[in-house]
């Protein structure tokens, strides 16, 4: 296991939040700060008991860090790094839990002095509900942390390595553009689809509309829990994986014409024949251990 | 509390197996027979100990019965109805759990007697399970049940009303028409697009296909679920409910191709305004109480 003597963690919603509570729960550091832009959230993170120390700002949060962690959505980073930059104390590790990589990349390398050691990643777990008081410690335990190498030195990435193990998830290295038309497909565009097809219901006129909401049947309930995530991250990650995503929704509305014409023209057997392929997957899914139920 | 003196429940499925339970636990008739067109499943039903008696054929199931609930996929109504027509006694009332109700109404009405009383029904309820084992109880509790009028007389609805009601389920009358319609967005269109998905991922090339597999963030894993519902059962709901489905979907179509031109335009006030109205929604479903978490 490894720790880090001093962490900071910017941004404290569900994401950092999680981190903080499993930080302080397995101790792995000596001294926890943290930082959100917004004060009432500061003010809550300070009565949640968070961290070992609040702080007012930035610059005070990140000074003595020898770890920084990033938990902001992906179109704040390139401000924060700005921020930070001027404070970083020598060979501080600094990382990021933004679900998109490639942006994030291109936007905090630059303004990082070359005393710091950016290592990208991107924790593959989360819940429709955000802010401070919906983090649990758990949260990362036995799910994926993607770690993109970019280029650390071996040791400073094993540390980093180490330390993510410790929250209890599962550690893996990926390319960049790889782990951007990954979560396009398994993230990104179910989140997509189900702000598109709530949003759709949302339009519907009145009487309608509220039958729907009395009669949401399963499909659909699923779909608005989706839904609900948090706007401004979501509005970030499209806006910041916009060539993956566009890419795997090119692809997802050729298939669906494809069904779409089969009912049409009532073909029955290319329903069926998809409906079964597509049993096989979750199949997959539950044998790889990522499923909750 | 009304109860019928037989019922018969034709199809043993996730939605026949726990009526059937249901019927048991509260004994809702004296005696309770079952039948289904798989000789392994009557078997699976026996062993399970579902019903008083376990009929080898349909004619036998349904003589002597008060009630007759078709719990089958919608493309087997019709001939259901037709065999089990010359064999039904006077004053029978008919029933069937399909998705769709326009198509069943078109397909059963000509095959039955005038002897017998249709009340085509819907309950709304279901998880991704199908067959005999995956049935419970409790499936019906608090969830809605909806009963399409269709011209029977008010003591013989109201006495349906009140068998349904005992099974724990909500009972609400409704226009067959609009009940295509809300089905259609709130269920049928949600579990096609989950297909869709499910099978673009599927049809990624190999090593992207296993790491979606491993990497399954929780919006994919979500559509998995609804995605490994029972194929012949979802086959047959677009068939028969073709004319809203497509109707919605065009619906659904435009607003994903505004989605989509604003994630190439960088336009993430459009994004963000909707994904914030959208959360108003699940609010609403919760307020309503038709969530399960």
């Amino acid at each position: 296991m490894s720790r880090y003597p001093e962490i900071a963690i910017i941004g404290l919603g569900l994401i950092g939040s999680s981190l903080a509570r499993v930080i302080k729960s397995k101790s792995l550091c000596d001294r926890l700060v943290l930082f959100d832009a917004d004060v009432e959230v500061r003010e809550k993170a300070v009565a949640l008991g968070l961290g070992d120390v609040v702080a007012d700002d930035i610059a005070q949060a990140v000074a003595a860090a020898d770890l920084v962690v990033m938990a902001i959505p992906v179109g704040a980073m390139a401000n924060v790094a700005v921020e930070i930059a001027p404070y970083l104390k020598q060979g501080v590790v600094i990382t990021d839990t933004g679900s998109t990589k490639g942006s994030v990349i291109k936007d905090v390398s630059p303004a990082l002095p070359d005393h710091a050691v950016f290592i990208p990643s991107h924790p593959i777990a989360g819940t429709e509900y955000s802010g401070p008081e919906s983090g649990f410690a758990t949260l990362f335990k036995d799910r994926y942390w993607i770690v993109i190498p970019n280029g650390a030195d071996d040791a400073d990435t094993e540390t980093f390595k180490g330390f993510l193990s410790a929250t209890g998830a599962i550690v893996e290295s990926m390319d960049c553009d790889y782990h951007d038309k990954v979560l396009a497909i398994t993230s990104h565009l179910p989140h997509l689809i189900a702000y598109t097809i709530v949003g759709t219901a949302f339009d519907l006129e009145n009487d309608l509309q509220n039958d729907v909401i009395r009669f949401s049947a399963s499909g659909f309930r699923d779909f608005t829990r989706i839904a609900s995530s948090d706007p401004v991250m979501w509005r970030d990650v499209f806006m910041n994986n916009s060539e993956a995503v566009l890419e795997m929704l090119q692809r997802f509305n050729e298939d669906l014409s494809y069904l779409q014409r089969a009912i049409r023209w009532q073909e029955g057997d290319k329903l069926e024949g998809l409906f079964t392929r597509t049993r096989d997957i979750r199949k997959r899914i539950k044998d790889a251990g990522q499923l909750d139920d």
